[in-house]
């Protein structure tokens, strides 16, 4: 992380979640602002937050929260972005940059840029980090380092406003990667929202079974099942979102999966064993380069096994 | 774990990878046996083996391996178990006792059934730990740890020797359970077989895209992606034969899996938001209670997110 710098005076951060409350502990870790404002209209999260002493203020009025804001990051679920950039519009001071954190970009570009006043810039964000877990006491400052950003700006948009969002994300500890909305939505499709697609889908078919009782699926979780659980633990309402809000891409994509897994089936029904060997060793070597890149740590099963 | 005692005098596990030396290892840790021999057809491997200190004695030939063991544990491909069942029969010691960790039950019962001499007992196991390692030096003692071993003797199979089998795991520091081999099939075919065989699946799809490219497929992979590739990276060999050795039980929960994901394709299709938010409430509930099971850590993504 590079040396700690005053990027922006006042940081409203909208959502007090999981990625809200990592943000603000972000930003105080950092020292990154004069004044970090951290709103929600839930009382109870708020309260949360508030004991929690993530922020300078604690504002449940949208409009009171981002009034003198010189960056805004909306950290709630992409479908009601649109309506907290409506009501907020006309409260934004002139220079603000409003950015965000959600998973779909392309959505949350189209539908907040007409609530965008002269003089604001809208530079959309999306940090690719993330645990199972929800509510501001889930959060922890450290969930962004070494984990990429990827900023999808309009064209259009103020070099300037870019390059701070930039600076800003690089001081939050990430890596920062500017990306065409569109592409974004594609590359995430995959190593993101299908696979959660695909995760909820096998805890839900394990969980419907007749002849092999939940007690037995929960006992036997430890040979490969529990690691689907935990992804299947996400937020409900943010992933409802994702897959409402990246229709087209998701489907995309898994019509790839479902087709490779038709070929995969029918390998096993006709006993091909060279075709199930040949992609199984294939494999093994994105999850090399997945360690090699950062990404991730090489201990066995993140070393849950050696927990005891 | 209890406390610790000798079961069985000379104790033989044939294959030296990540099972079979775990196993040498809670072995040695829990002083179960007088002896421990330790068998691999590998030469490099069991010089690992070797240089690891896994044993008291090495043995390349399996016939030899077998003479004194009053326990054989089979550790190897569930497709090769029966060959070397076969090998070894005419070499085995009355009254001793026949196991392995294979992750498929029936047909290693049915197989290696014919080669069992009279006098000799078949107590097929499976311990349902393991890591996406392989080799000597990627095992560890505590694998076994608080892990289940489902055990599925023939129902006449002799109670005594079943009893001992079930000592020796508990005192490795498993918890037991005996099944039916046909029903254990079924429940690791959901719990275990399935998961794999998707896991791999998606991280081939991922490879063979052509909009997203591999660099970015690897350095977004903290989005969801990451944790599919670590079950991706499991043995190919074991993993073929798996798929081979359970084809009814897998390709029947593999129909259920794709029905449940095509009904999912479709609310997306649809933007039915009620139907995804449903089923992504209802798989929470499965996460929450593999925890209290003990069977997982609630740590956020496994402690992996606050490892900087």
């Amino acid at each position: 992380m590079s040396e700690t710098k005053i990027i922006f005076n006042t940081i409203t951060i909208i959502g007090a979640g999981l990625i809200g409350s990592s943000l603000a502990r972000a930003i105080k870790r950092g020292k990154l602002a004069e004044t970090l404002v951290l709103c929600d209209q839930d009382l109870p999260t708020l309260d949360e937050a508030k004991s929690l002493a993530l922020a300078d203020v604690y504002e449940i009025d949208a409009r009171l929260a981002v009034e003198d804001a010189d960056l805004v990051v909306y950290a709630i679920p992409v479908g009601v972005i649109a309506t907290v950039g409506e009501i907020v519009s006309a409260n934004l001071k002139t220079g603000a940059i409003i950015s965000d954190v959600g998973s779909v970009k392309k959505t949350v570009l189209d539908a907040l840029t007409p609530f965008i006043p002269d003089g604001v810039h809208l530079v959309p964000g999306h940090p690719v980090a993330g645990t199972e877990q929800s509510g501001p006491s889930a959060g922890f400052a450290s969930l962004f380092d070494d984990r990429w950003c990827i900023l999808t700006p309009d064209t259009q948009t103020d070099d300037a406003a870019v390059q701070k969002v930039e600076d800003f994300w690089r001081a939050i500890g990430s890596k920062v990667e500017i990306m065409d909305a569109e592409h974004h939505d594609l590359v995430l499709a995959i190593t993101s929202h299908v696979p959660h697609l695909i995760a909820y889908n096998i805890v839900g078919t394990a969980s419907d079974l007749e002849a092999v009782t939940r007690s037995e699926v929960i006992k036997y979780s430890a040979g490969g099942f529990r690691d689907f659980t935990r992804i299947a633990a996400s937020d409900p309402t943010m992933w409802r979102d994702v897959f409402l809000n990246n229709k087209e891409a998701v489907l995309e994509m898994l019509g790839r999966f479902s087709e490779d897994l038709t070929a995969l089936q029918r390998a096993i029904r006709w006993g091909d064993g060279d075709a199930l060997f040949d992609l199984f060793s294939r494999t093994r070597d994105i999850r090399r380069k997945i360690i090699d890149a950062g990404q991730e740590t090489a201990d066995a099963d993140f070393g849950r096994s050696n927990e005891n």
